[in-house]
């Protein structure tokens, strides 16, 4: 079973996808933990080759190329693998990502990701966690976290609330596989709800 | 107006792009030259990632995207400003040479090429000079160029053939805009053909 978790910044994506690996595990799942962008050793290499540098220096478009690339070599190399040795994949962030940041930053771009992703990837999860969060609740906390805190203000608290209404649209538009997880509760009780929703998908599939 | 070459290894055409710049610049024209993959620096780093390192590292897929995202960069930053200003743009290889070497080394592949090519390339340039040449001579010659020897006779005459053949499936698929020159004579009437042909494009569009 594939399973991401898509969410802005703050939402606690990556602790839900430690705490759900750690629950599976216990249930003697064999489960592998990985990310997007990057997720094997050529797709970090096309993730350092986007990230670093000038932001200006790739257009929307080279950009989606790059990271179409790096997606499908971290679906040959990393997910596809280890679906078929029967493993449990967690990914934090996938093609709903790319979908909500293109779009945002211009409408048009969507349907070239679209056709993109048809075209080279294909692959869809199997469930994805919208882990969903008031952007002002993420900013309070990232403040208490040491690091985090600088990258998180400089895109401001309304860029944030796009950002969050792009991915409950994408829940919307892909419904049958998004689960809308409210993230503003401890992590143990968001835990809880993932790990119940997970069980039942992976029952109904048994 | 934009002019690309294609040919095998060994067929001159990095010669003849030299040549027709100069002919073309002594001549009053504005010319720049620029060569795939790469040909911009983005699309240069894009170069290195794809051939630097283990051949299997990539998938053929993985390298298609690769490529077209050095493509897109090489246009956007490099060939489409200079037309846009006037220049003549001659570039050593283009998209022909993808769609050749990914179709030879998996026939399946070409679909996926033209539809890339379509969704995120679309130009094709105006005019595309085949260097055609008989491998046994191309190799001959390259025996006689120091550092070259040794990559060119590693390909095999066989390959070299089956490339040639490809090319020249290619020049009848996109007839209007491919001249087939005989590479075998000297450099200057290669040259001589390529100026020619070069001259009457030029004043058909003036």
């Amino acid at each position: 079973m594939f399973i991401t978790f898509e969410g802005i910044d703050g939402s606690g994506k990556s602790t839900q996808v430690r705490l759900l690996a750690e629950a599976l595990e216990a249930a003697g799942h064999d489960v592998i933990r990985t990310r997007e962008p990057g997720g094997s050793p050529g797709a970090e290499e096309i993730r350092a080759l986007v990230l670093q540098g000038d932001p200006e220096r790739w257009s929307p478009e080279t950009e989606i190329l790059l990271f179409t690339a790096a997606r499908r070599d971290h679906l040959e190399r990393t997910i596809t693998p280890a679906l078929a040795a029967g493993k449990v994949v967690l990914c934090d962030r996938f093609a709903d990502s790319t979908r909500m940041y293109q779009g945002l930053s211009r409408g048009d771009l969507r349907a070239q990701v679209d056709d993109l992703h048809r075209l080279m990837i294909g692959r869809e999860p199997d469930l994805t966690f919208l882990i969903d969060i008031d952007p002002a609740v993420g900013l309070a906390r990232a403040k208490g976290r040491q690091g985090h805190e600088e990258r998180f203000e400089d895109m401001g608290v309304a860029m944030q609330a796009r950002m969050r209404a792009g991915f409950l649209e994408l829940a919307r538009e892909f419904a049958p596989r998004f689960r809308v997880i409210d993230g503003a509760r401890a992590p143990e009780a968001v835990a809880a709800d993932v790990l119940a929703q997970t069980q039942a998908a992976l029952a109904g599939r048994a």
